[in-house]
């Protein structure tokens, strides 16, 4: 019965893993088709997040059914409780990348990013793209596995590595985020009340998108140490 | 036990109600100090978010220690996982009042709400708090305590209606949010690319408090009814 349930639990952390894949593809090509002003792309991303809204219905769906028939106990409890979270996490977050493309195709055929905006965007998504990696590979890692915990109780290297980098990834975003601001609100902006609101929303959307990714991250990390970061911070400090 | 159990049960319960009050508080206070220019209540909100984020952590402990002694099933384990749901919602709407007092202190002394958007902003503030009291209502109502469900198993006409007119109110808060870019995107606005981009994010705030509200509505009317809408908006359909 074991190895069925084993079996199960795997199932849970492959739909997280495909999730999250779903999500950093959607994010690349939301902010791909933003700044090339592609409209079949926009739309696309768009389409395809009710595929990603299905798969958080089904890792709960298989997550209340462990729960109800297994009765879990210990560390396999704590996965499928993180799993559920982390699955709310990346829902969110392929919502924000929808809003990015939405934000594109508002203004299509002008281009929604001002032209002093292109630059600090772009490394803005490359943040976010980097952060979605780090989730995709913390969550296929084999210490997610069940029963393959290191014996010592300690966290896999890679997985304590790969949590606390995410926040500095985060702190970085967050740097990003204020520079954007200086510039849509500083003396020097001549791209009217449009471009700098629009620039606000996608700001906010990268910003949130990498709040998510550390939230998911954090919930990773409490699975695999036993320990929750009080605050979400707290992870790359 | 089971007398024991219940009365675990109902703490929790207890918490999430105590949580949805506190929110839909910091949120009136937040536009409050907003439209009222008042920097100690602002402050009083941004320093009380912590109080919020800490229950949340007390329902996810307690949530936690029932699920591993307990090994509940049916509706009792139904109502612990939304409980985490909920209270990771009320949780964010924390975080979002958090920032609307946020904006006002980032412009004070000068008003962050431009004149010609106070009205609207007011408006949401109305929507967001009237939802707010809703989702305390229905959590706080006696179908909500446990062994307390309906023999025939349907929800309470409370709920029902409660769950049925969040979906409206969220409506009228997408209507609201619609209007004000309208108004800070029109070709009379006058105020500003600073005014324009504070309105915008305010609107993204109260409207995604709101959303939040319906996703938490969204969990108690699948409590007591054991239907999941499809989505969000399928709770006012």
């Amino acid at each position: 019965m074991r190895g069925e349930y084993d079996a199960e639990l795997q199932q849970v952390t492959r739909l997280l893993v495909a999730m999250a894949d779903a999500v950093r593809a959607a994010m690349s090509q939301a902010t791909a088709s933003l700044l090339a002003g592609n409209r079949e792309l926009a739309e696309q991303v768009v389409a395809q997040d009710a595929l990603i809204d299905n798969s958080h219905g089904r890792v709960e769906e298989r997550v209340y059914g462990l729960l109800a028939r297994r009765a879990p106990v210990a560390l396999d409890l704590r996965l499928l409780v993180a799993a559920l979270h982390i699955a709310a996490d990346l829902e969110r977050m392929g919502d924000l990348a929808a809003n990015v493309a939405k934000v594109g195709l508002r203004r299509h055929p002008a281009p929604a990013v001002a032209a002093s905006l292109r630059d600090i965007i772009a490394r803005m998504a490359a943040v976010a793209d980097r952060i979605a990696a780090k989730i995709s590979a913390v969550l296929a890692a084999p210490d997610m596995a069940p029963g393959r915990r290191p014996a010592d109780g300690r966290p896999a290297e890679s997985i304590a590595v790969d949590a606390a980098t995410l926040g500095l990834d985060d702190d970085e975003m967050d740097r990003l985020h204020e520079g954007l601001f200086g510039v849509l609100l500083g003396a020097a902006w001549r791209d009217g009340v449009e471009a700098a609101v629009d620039g606000a929303l996608l700001g906010r959307c990268y910003e949130r998108f990498a709040d998510h990714a550390v939230n998911a991250g954090r919930r990773v990390y409490f699975l695999v140490t036993g320990r929750l970061p009080q605050k979400i911070g707290d992870l790359g400090n």
